[in-house]
């Protein structure tokens, strides 16, 4: 039937849901909000979004929701994580960079980190962001086979990293085990394969890998279509040192090139619009050009870069010079919370007192960031980031009626600036109710939190035999 | 009966309220975290902090509130907001300061501002920051009267800002008629006087008031044993244009001198330990000397001058030269919201970025700022700041058992860096229970939203008939 021809009674068509909501963001059209709209969803799909009395007159839903105090708007992307340190959230804190890693982070990863550690870790992640209406993220860490099961038992969509490392680790013996071990997630959840999960080739980053083993992850992804997901220009040292070659410093890069990292990859080859870059808070004007004509992805994680006293990005330079660029949480140990809402409305001040000018990165650019850009990253843009028919309904709602919500005078800069993720009351991923009025669905909490405090309890008393780290 | 007399059967001392709770953060001693420790409160003030087994001994309250999973702090202090201003939450964003100021807030507050206004929109924001964890605010408003009103019929904290303008306005014809209209309240509320309300002279900047009127406030202030409070070096364009004496510009100052604001101030005497300066983004270090040694005050504002293209205080060095700093949520009109957890995160990890070093404004002084030096700031730090014996039951009860607060490894970074408002569970004022698990005691939440409606319809309406606001 096509959509405007009204059809007489008893014939409507019936769908799996309508979301009924007094404001719909799209994000496409940009800078648009529907006044009482409605979404159809079947199959998974959206079906069509259109003015609510028209709804009423053409479709009938299996389940019909009403947010009559709503704001709906896509699911946010999560563009770089490491979820499953959520089980280290607040390890250590306020510390040099080299001592919370080497002093704190590391050793406790190496003693913990597990099958079961990643499981949990991944789990609490998984109903951390759905909660704060994240339906998506990038995730890069060890044991990729649990993340993908705990992707698929809750529901929540993800691309797996692949990582690659030059070091023996918990997960691998090293870089030819890791490549190895890569080769059957590719296959498994090539795109289009599987409707929640992709996969990603995620060598750590240039300090941690050599020029050869980044190569061959290169062609790997190359091969299985996939992404490429690596941390680059975190930080100042790790330009600085890579171009001059100082290899007493932990952040210098593999390579045997006077190179800025950028530059070492591009030499390569590896500069494509397949390469997602985490952080990027040191960028010459040069590099962004040069990100943005190979349609390269870039990860802005404001948090994350400030806590750990990394910098802060040049996304407005970035934006400027047509790059697309997403937003991250980072781990839960650097940031500590995945709270996406946090990150935006940080992305779009910081960007103020970066070019001061109050005018760079309006609020309508950091919602797009947090959706649309961190979909087209994954390559994941006919899918998501946008309340599109034929999209996935990737889907979420915002209590508008709480104190701290009201007046609303624009709903657009009313997401970034004033709602927190405490306000998120519903989420759909392909069309699945997994966060229904503020409750998870497919997540037992009460089992959750006490695996939760079982890894705690183990990791406080590990803590407790050493002396550096600080006691209450 | 000395504390550590253990009375026989029957002799406990009968409290108003006892407080157990997992965790406490007294705030001083420093860094310091309590396990299962009891607050005894009598008489709106706190008795005893001890061992929850001890006050078991030897105290029985009216109330007991048992908080098995919580840290409990003392109450945050926002020191620099424009309470009434949470009707113009949202109300433009994303516009050059000028514009947003000429265009958008300045006409809707000349056509709306009234007494009703300033106690539909304080009772909002007292609403909000109750619910976030706020017990007392340092506040700058037209009609100080019905800030006065809300702050007695809620029951919370406030030091209430009698505005000084060089141009009249809703509230006044004129510099002499706000200096007039400051005397009695100034009386009323004198130090001691009250035990919620204090009131403060509150020129609102040099450039909106002349050398003469400030001292005119001043010598009025000082009087009074007052506080003045005041917009300084808010741009890098305050301090060029008064040095300059660029008159064309809206924030040069209104001297005759060629002088930054701060060292006109200091030519005048006006900077003294009775001085709270808001903002402070531009200052040079003999600046902090200076400032440090008068003993004045300076307020942290990190969201609103992020958000307004302001820049960023130099809180470390400030810190570094012995200024006390506060920390401040502005108006709700310049952040969006008066989220004071927000804030306290933001400063910390803004500070590691500024200085690159991850250590810079650790959580614990971060905590120190929002509430112990927001007390000595207002002259308070007798009376509230920390959870001390004799000290005012102002305190703030956390849950830390929710998805997104586990695991914790240390309370204080947890507050900072993992909680979030919505967190905050229960409130006292005065040892008065003003949240209760959630819930707002003193305050009609339906009727208050009902009356933000009301003018938030009207301000529609206005806006409507103004071309230049972003349309939906």
């Amino acid at each position: 039937m096509p959509p405007h021809q009204t059809p007489g009674p008893g014939c409507k068509k019936s769908v799996d849901l309508i979301i009924f909501a007094a404001h719909v963001i799209p994000v496409v059209p940009r800078n648009v909000v529907l006044a009482n709209h409605a979404i159809v969803i079947n199959d998974s799909r959206i079906l069509a979004l259109l003015p609510q009395n028209e709804a009423q007159k053409l479709y009938i839903g299996t389940v019909e929701r009403h947010l009559p105090n709503h704001i709906v708007t896509p699911g946010l992307v999560n563009l770089h994580t490491h979820s499953a340190m959520t089980l280290l959230r607040g390890l250590s804190d306020d510390k040099p960079l080299h001592d919370w890693l080497t002093q704190d982070i590391w050793p406790t990863e190496s003693a913990f980190v597990s099958p079961d550690f990643v499981k949990v870790g991944m789990t609490l992640a998984v109903a951390e962001m759905l909660r704060g209406g994240t339906t998506c993220c990038n995730d890069m860490y060890f044991f990729p086979d649990q993340i993908c099961e705990v992707l698929e038992t809750t529901g929540f969509r993800g691309a797996v990293g692949q990582i690659v490392m030059e070091f023996p680790g918990p997960y691998g013996s090293g870089p030819d085990d890791y490549l190895i071990k890569a080769k059957p997630n590719l296959e498994k959840f090539a795109p289009g394969c599987h409707d929640l999960i992709t996969v990603t080739m995620a060598p750590h980053a240039p300090y941690t890998v050599s020029d050869k083993n980044l190569q061959r992850a290169d062609a790997i992804a190359k091969e299985h279509e996939a992404r490429m997901h690596i941390h680059l220009h975190e930080t100042e040292n790790e330009c600085v040192d890579s171009e001059k070659l100082n290899r007493k410093s932990m952040t210098c890069h593999q390579s045997d090139q006077n190179l800025r990292p950028l530059a070492n990859l591009k030499r390569m080859g590896l500069l494509s619009d397949r390469l997602i870059c985490a952080h990027m808070t040191q960028l010459t004007t040069e590099e962004m050009k040069d990100i943005a004509s190979a349609g390269a992805h870039v990860v802005h994680c404001p948090s994350s870069n400030l806590k750990l006293a990394s910098g802060i990005a040049p996304i407005t330079a970035m934006l400027e010079c047509g790059v697309n660029v997403g937003i991250g949480t980072d781990g839960a140990a650097s940031n500590n919370s995945l709270d996406m809402f946090g990150e935006m409305k940080l992305a779009a001040i910081l960007a103020k007192a970066q070019t001061l000018k109050s005018f760079s990165v309006p609020a309508v650019e950091a919602l797009q960031m947090a959706t649309l850009n961190g979909a087209r990253a994954l390559g994941l843009e006919k899918d998501i980031g946008s309340i599109e028919v034929g999209k996935r309904a990737d889907i979420i709602a915002i209590e508008c009626d709480s104190i701290e919500m009201i007046p609303m005078y624009n709903a657009i800069s009313h997401i970034v600036y004033v709602a927190g993720r405490e306000h998120v009351s519903d989420v759909w991923i392909n069309g699945k109710h997994l966060l229904a009025n503020h409750k998870l669905t497919t997540i037992d909490e009460k089992l959750l939190k006490e695996n939760v405090l079982k890894w705690t309890a183990k990791i406080c008393a590990h803590r407790e035999q050493h002396s550096h780290f600080v006691k209450e």
